[in-house]
């Protein structure tokens, strides 16, 4: 393997609270105990990156984001160099692995031994404790980074490793069978095309898209049954009732971050349906509107909260699309654009995902 | 068997909206296609009966109740007629069978299917939509009354018939494993002291009851292992939490019907960790305040709605009481006392469960 | 509606262990308490009616077939009479319905509380305690007749109620998610084909068929992403292993009626696999050779026997049908072909499934 | 914290395949990465020692036993020191931890992430892979030590470690609600009496004993509900449905290592029941007599195969046993007693468990 630079380029949050990133000149690390060295090629840009440079999540993070803070949580590349203790974690020199949302977790905690990744104490988010995705370089665990499938293009990856877990993971945890109905709020976003095509093509639900009409062809290609246009329906959880014989949906995927959406959700919902919570409005939290003990209790609803997945549903997830069954949709930009990535994203421009080439 | 007399007591709402009932002479009825003739021995008393007679419940019940119904849903007594069509619903003449809050389901819709007995369209509410346990005799579905062991009173099985029943449905769909911590809010009440019972002593729970402090030797006595006082304790799920070891509990019942509970009670929780509902605060419905959709994604946190339970729960929970690992607290009055009996219940006065004696 | 006939014809077993049938005249019944009186256009030929005819499953059933035994299971027809306490059932005088295996159950016991359908003590199996469908009127409980979705024509119907159903309750059974490997003993048959696409369509597993070679283009054109051929591979547990990167499937349906693929269907399976058994051998029942201690308990291993589903998978089975997910390959013939049909069976010439026409 | 000495005591196989066990002096072991440096107490001696040690399970392990070889996986004592790289597993210097069965497992590969430990390809069998906790110390991955908790002793520890969390570990697996009934087969042996408790008193089912006339006492102290004698039970599946009203019991736990056992156990289940198997008959494998395909489907049985548990369930089983509810019954022997306790199992003459003083 050829020798490894001394330096490499990053993108940090210079300003952070402010729209302005910058590309900077990194000394390499050396990987420590349990961890490999990865050579990035790609990284997803989310709009959890742009909250976490934006300071807009002071209510669930515990400190504002540091200058120089290296950021991205969709990392794709290959092991250059392996740190001592690596030899059973499943991952050798030359494999391609993605970084995650949670960029370590301990294994060790109750959290960790029940599955539940993201609630590590432990826990460390990518781009936020630990210098993320948007370097050339990157240090990781060799017992948690994801294995990336042979067919599976790195740029293609990339947004499946936080977008598309976080879907299929919230999928999973609707407990909705194959051939329920299964609602999808904001199914047109980064996060929503994706699920509906997990949901329709990867598990067979009968998909209802909700968002706002000029998202009505991306979500219908992306396996949706029926789409519900917000801007243009009176009542959207009559509509959904309408499409599903009368009764609701079996769940509902909210992955807006609107509270308005929270508000209407439950309403879409048969009796014993399932509320799965994803996106996190920003400001201020508001309690869900429609959690009303008298109606849970009489219609026996359920409203449960999931965050990212863990490392089995981030290989499960990885499956589907190297076999083609979820394709994200995307554009490749150059390293040096990301702050104008984000401006797009600031302005409600942006459409699907944006994958930084870092090469 | 003796011939059965024409005419027969019961107690009436006589004014609808009032606190007023009155002692009537009804027509003895003929059992129909698939009903029993039950002669009732014992009913028991539930909040939910006040309710019906003062009108409280306007949100969730389609009309006001109408003069002359008779209340109850908590029925004990013996089948001494059996109509047509009832030969394989698995009960016979002689029987002693309960009468539960769903007076009768239709067995064939999609929530019936599904085992969401509460949930049927076609189901009707003992004492509200049929008329109900506050007297001698009663119609039933053979196939929907619950049989009762030979070892269990009439009296004893009369409050677990809903209380008991709604209590254990809840603990069940709780998921909390045996072993595992559940808080139980309004833990010295009608149910819950039976909640802590088959929490703690049917299925294995570690059990922290909260209440007021009036009710901490009955919590105790109970079987819960701890006690924490609303009325003393600045900071109720700082408690809990302190009482788990730092992390809360697995599962939190919320069985007061009472806004300021459910305010407080998701933050009682661990991660993972899910509130049940039960309690239906009077007046206008409000949100559960601790349902924050950040939070609850962080702590993947879920808050479920139970109603009264189904069949087959009946049938566990009246076994438990056979063997005399539950057991209900209650007195036994005369039927003409029920006036009496939903005033100590106005006045926040009465303690335990009363039973009406019908004979 | 227009009157009924005083008679109409239906296909006996007139002489039972022998193959033979007969087309008689029967009398018009009349629905009983619950029931409705079921027009049938059509029926499908199952193995097992040939098993009652043939007398070939003493092992299992009480007594000998009689002889005017009418048989049949999958019938689909028109409700043309309702008998007395049929309002709440769900069904109505016009609606297209379907007979399953089980004619009736009690709804009432403990196995019909758990939705073991198959296992009701007072359960009868159509064609053998009941007049079956291979008849133009047959009497039903209302309560236990299947809708047929109006999308779905009565032919492609039939053979969705008996095999179509079994194989999906075993699908669901199996647990194994969407994304997972399962491997389809028998992949190729009455049941088989239908398993296939349930399978691979309806729940996103990822089928490997196994069957004789005849069959590949069948199991593939089902869905399946790979065939292994009995009567060319040596080792069949091993091709399935190396098709499943060394690790085995993590479920396997033996839906063949023979003990030798029974012996080896446990050796497919990865670490805590389920094997689901759902043929059943002729003659004198033989333990399962793959069932050994020692290895179930290093491996984690399981297995499940699995009947015909229950009311809720019967839907869901003809909805997935009616949705066009799932086709039978079926041929058609008259009523006065079955003892033709049932020839086929017995020299094993019969491909796909038969479904009479009873107009 | 004192002076490590250079050198310590160990009780080694000196001569596998015959009884024979010799006391030796070994030089202190340094902990290498991910690892800590225990300093024993106390090792239970299970019978899985003595098949080690003798060669006997040559069916299930690929080589024969090493001389020199350090047996036993029940050890308990005191981190005195620790490797490199254990920051964040939850341990500390001084805490008392537990070595398993399974001495160490990856965390990484499919059955590591599914929870499955004893599946792990990676895992290492302590006493048999690794050196094992006949000896004064040893070396254990920080990560999957189990911490006892403060008020367990550890001598009654120690059994539960492999024992306790066997039959704990298999009573979850069995999936077998509070409140139904548990047969046991085995009831009065080593795992029995600690799966007679955890089933009555941890989980609260209804149990059923079953062994020698000699262990009823034992087994009726530990909780269970009924005894059957198999030394003077004609059939003891009969004798069991009579016990559970005429339907057998819900679940059936094969603790015995004899194939007479696995014969008749599943004729004791109801419909649905689940037969765990846990012992493993040593000699050639037998298939599981009762495991035929036809009743199997027709009664809707499981059989399934449960190793050692997780993690998970060690850190639960301990926690019953610190809060009383489960107790081992044991006696402590000298380290130099081994071949002796070996001698009395073979000769089937030892009564409970036997604890290693290791000081």
């Amino acid at each position: 393997m050829a020798e490894l630079p001394k330096k490499y380029k990053a993108v940090v949050y210079d300003k952070p609270g402010t729209l302005s990133t910058k590309i900077e000149e990194l000394h390499m690390p050396e990987p420590g105990l349990g961890e490999v060295l990865v050579n990035l090629t790609h990284s997803g840009v989310c709009h959890s990156d742009y909250g976490i440079m934006m300071n807009a999540w002071s209510a669930s993070l515990p400190a504002p984001t540091q200058p120089g803070q290296v950021g991205g949580h969709e990392g794709v590349g290959t092991i250059v160099k392996m740190g001592p203790g690596t030899a059973n974690d499943g991952v050798k020199l030359g494999d391609r692995v993605g970084i995650k949302w949670m960029a370590s977790i301990c294994l060790s905690c109750e959290a960790c031994r029940a599955g539940a990744d993201a609630c590590c104490p432990n826990g460390k988010i990518s781009g936020y404790y630990t210098p993320g995705t948007f370097q050339q370089y990157v240090l990781a665990p060799a017992n948690y980074v994801t294995p990336i499938p042979a067919s599976l293009d790195s740029a293609a990856a990339a947004p499946l490793l936080c977008a598309g877990l976080t879907v299929y993971a919230a999928l999973r945890k609707s407990n909705a069978a194959s051939g329920t109905w299964v609602a999808i709020s904001g199914a047109g976003g980064g996060l929503g095309h994706l699920a509906v095509q997990f949901s329709a093509r990867a598990i067979g639900h009968r998909v209802i898209g909700i968002d706002h009409s000029s998202k009505k062809d991306l979500v219908l290609a992306s396996g949706a049954e029926h789409f519900v246009a917000i801007d243009t329906t009176h009542d959207v959880p009559a509509a959904v009732k309408a499409l599903t014989g009368g009764l609701g949906a079996h769940a509902v995927l909210v992955l807006t971050a609107n509270n308005g959406a929270y508000a209407t959700s439950l309403d879409m919902l048969r009796f014993g349906g399932r509320m799965v919570c994803v996106g996190i409005p920003e400001g201020e939290p508001v309690p869900i509107a429609s959690a009303l003990p008298n109606v849970m209790v009489a219609r026996a609803l359920q409203v449960i909260g999931v965050a990212v997945g863990d490392r089995k549903e981030a290989i499960e997830a990885l499956e589907f699309a190297a076999r083609g069954v979820v394709k994200s949709h995307y554009r490749v930009e150059k390293m040096d654009q990301l702050t104008s990535v984000f401006q797009e994203m600031e302005e409600g421009r942006l459409k699907g995902r944006v994958v930084l080439d870092l090469s």
